[in-house]
């Protein structure tokens, strides 16, 4: 870090590393990368919704997807001195059980590998081989704890197959926390298709992208805290993508609704000594300000604290339309929210790198 | 209003009428009503996941749930001036089409003639019979104008069977529009059991509660945005339940997404003079405050301004699950909010129940 201002860190931006190109070049069903005759572009398509001519089959895999040049020269464009980056969804929950373990070794090691190409700019979140089963998933929990620039994992809302409040579940959650790795909780899968209803073609992406994820979020991190495991694993640190989907907006709906509940109650679940969702927000969530609006980070701040937010773009994700260099709107968006919730202040700064260089050890 | 101080009004409180009460108990699948022996208290079951032994087959039906002397007693109880009552969910959209005109005209008349016995007391959003088809529906929409105390009309999210994003509702929202009668968007069927998982049921009613209804009014909602409603009927006037879902916090990602989809402009839709979510806000929605915390109160008043809130409680619904009297925990967690993010300010009157005189013409 170079400069003399506040220092920037990036905490959402992702990466499509080569071998896992490769690894979804190799399939034909979704999740998967290929080119769409005539045109020998190539294009990720990952959702069923996305499968479709109408839908243009997904998205362009372009060298920003890849190549960590781009990242840099998109990180200096925007004045973001650091990066977390982290696997791009759908991530490894799909591949068969017995390739696992070497899927995941291969892309952390590689990730790993390319932050050392640029040193004091990128760190990185690892992930995790779910369909291993947990002793594969132990081991390279404690594995990624001698990679010099992991920091962390990224993880989806599937866990083991059966959501983030299954009991088997729980050991993984407390090895994260005694290995002090947070977790940055990422959606995917969004919700089922009829919710959209019969239109949804005609709206694009914008459905499951603008709401079907940050709800994805939202009901995963709601059950973990329903079915106790921030009670199991206390020192558990994760940091929510968007903002924490809309936490924070309905924690208090949330906690009215557990109160009021008689069958809740009378099970004995979540009793006198629980942590409440409040409790959970201010001692063991982070939120990125990947939220677009004032209006939903000040919410943020406000549910969790303004030492708990932490800058983020999703790049490569929601690129201007029109071609052209210069800043992103999407990235324009969420500086102009952090400037508009806390001005220039040193809360400010921490929502924009201190609180990430602090909470990741990126110093 | 006898007293000195700001008036209160509840426009988020619901009734069963007597008749209403009888077309549920005539059935025998959900949503219906009756007792299940040994036991000879009403039961009131509504949605497929509370139709089981293990939920105790839904939740009794009790005087407050009928008679409109508990609502004045919790009125009186809570310093709540005025009520605007609505018919509670499923509503009607599951009746025979032949029935559906009838049935709404009785409970229409039957809600009006009771908000007469108490008068100046309570108001009403009428139901319309959305199976009966577009033109039972405009024909009750013009009755409904007639009725003394009908100040709007409550609605569901699934229209005519397709979602609020259906061209053929399209001439119906513009009925309500020209009538004058805002609509009183409310959920029912939150989201795809899917979504909560295997352990749903050890969370009570939590999970379809506290995260599938205010989703379920974020995506009919939004919905209707992307479909342009708002555009064609630009002056239709739309009341959110639980401040708008997650819609305040959202409305920068979909924004964002908005203008990132590639598809959708090409499409054509939503162009260059279309209403933005934040327009919509401002101009077509007002929100209740019926949230449960000041975080998410000061999003929605600041997502739609301080002249578009209104306090609901959500009687008779959210008891205290000890017995006895006295107030509400609910109710007063919604109060606090309110004095939490307006003081006694006059915004705080207005939210309490001036703006509700206002746009309701209550007074």
């Amino acid at each position: 870090m170079s400069t003399t201002r506040s220092p920037v860190v990036d905490i959402h931006t992702h990466v499509y590393p080569p071998s896992y190109v490769e690894l979804l070049r190799s399939r034909s069903t979704i999740p998967y990368i290929r080119s769409f005759p005539p045109s020998t572009s190539l294009r990720l398509v990952i959702l069923p919704a996305e499968d479709t001519e109408s839908t243009a089959r997904g998205r362009p895999v372009g060298a920003e997807y890849y190549d960590l040049n781009e990242k840099i020269r998109f990180m200096d464009t925007h004045s973001i001195d650091v990066s977390v980056i982290s696997l791009a969804n759908p991530w490894l929950d799909w591949l068969p059980k017995d390739e696992a373990a070497k899927a995941a070794q291969d892309i952390n090691d590689e990730v790993n590998g390319e932050c050392g190409r640029f040193p004091g700019r990128l760190f990185a979140f690892g992930t995790l081989p779910l369909s291993g089963g947990p002793e594969v998933i132990a081991r390279e929990i404690a594995r990624l704890k001698g990679l010099r620039y992991m920091r962390g994992v990224i993880l989806g809302t599937t866990g083991l197959g059966k959501g983030l409040d299954d009991p088997e579940l729980l050991p993984i959650f407390r090895s994260l926390q005694d290995a002090k790795l947070p977790v940055f909780l990422h959606p995917h899968y969004g919700l089922p298709a009829s919710v959209w209803g019969e239109r949804a073609g005609d709206y694009g992406h914008v459905l499951p992208l603008a709401l079907g994820f940050p709800l994805e979020t939202t009901i995963a991190v709601t059950r973990m805290i329903l079915s106790g495991v921030f009670d199991e694993a206390p020192d558990l640190e994760m940091i929510l993508a968007h903002s924490g989907g809309t936490l924070p907006f309905l924690a208090g709906r949330i906690e009215s609704c557990i109160e009021h509940d008689a069958h809740l109650k009378a099970g004995g679940r979540l009793g006198a000594g629980r942590k409440t969702v409040w409790d959970v927000l201010r001692r063991n969530i982070y939120l990125d300000a990947v939220v677009y609006s004032e209006v939903g980070l000040k919410a943020a701040i406000q549910a969790s604290g303004e030492d708990r937010i932490m800058f983020g773009t999703d790049h490569p994700f929601f690129p201007p339309l029109e071609e052209g260099g210069g800043k992103w709107a999407s990235v324009e968006t969420n500086y102009v929210a952090i400037k508009g919730a806390l001005g220039s202040s040193e809360e400010a700064k921490g929502a924009l790198g201190a609180n990430a260089i602090r909470v990741l050890n990126l110093a």
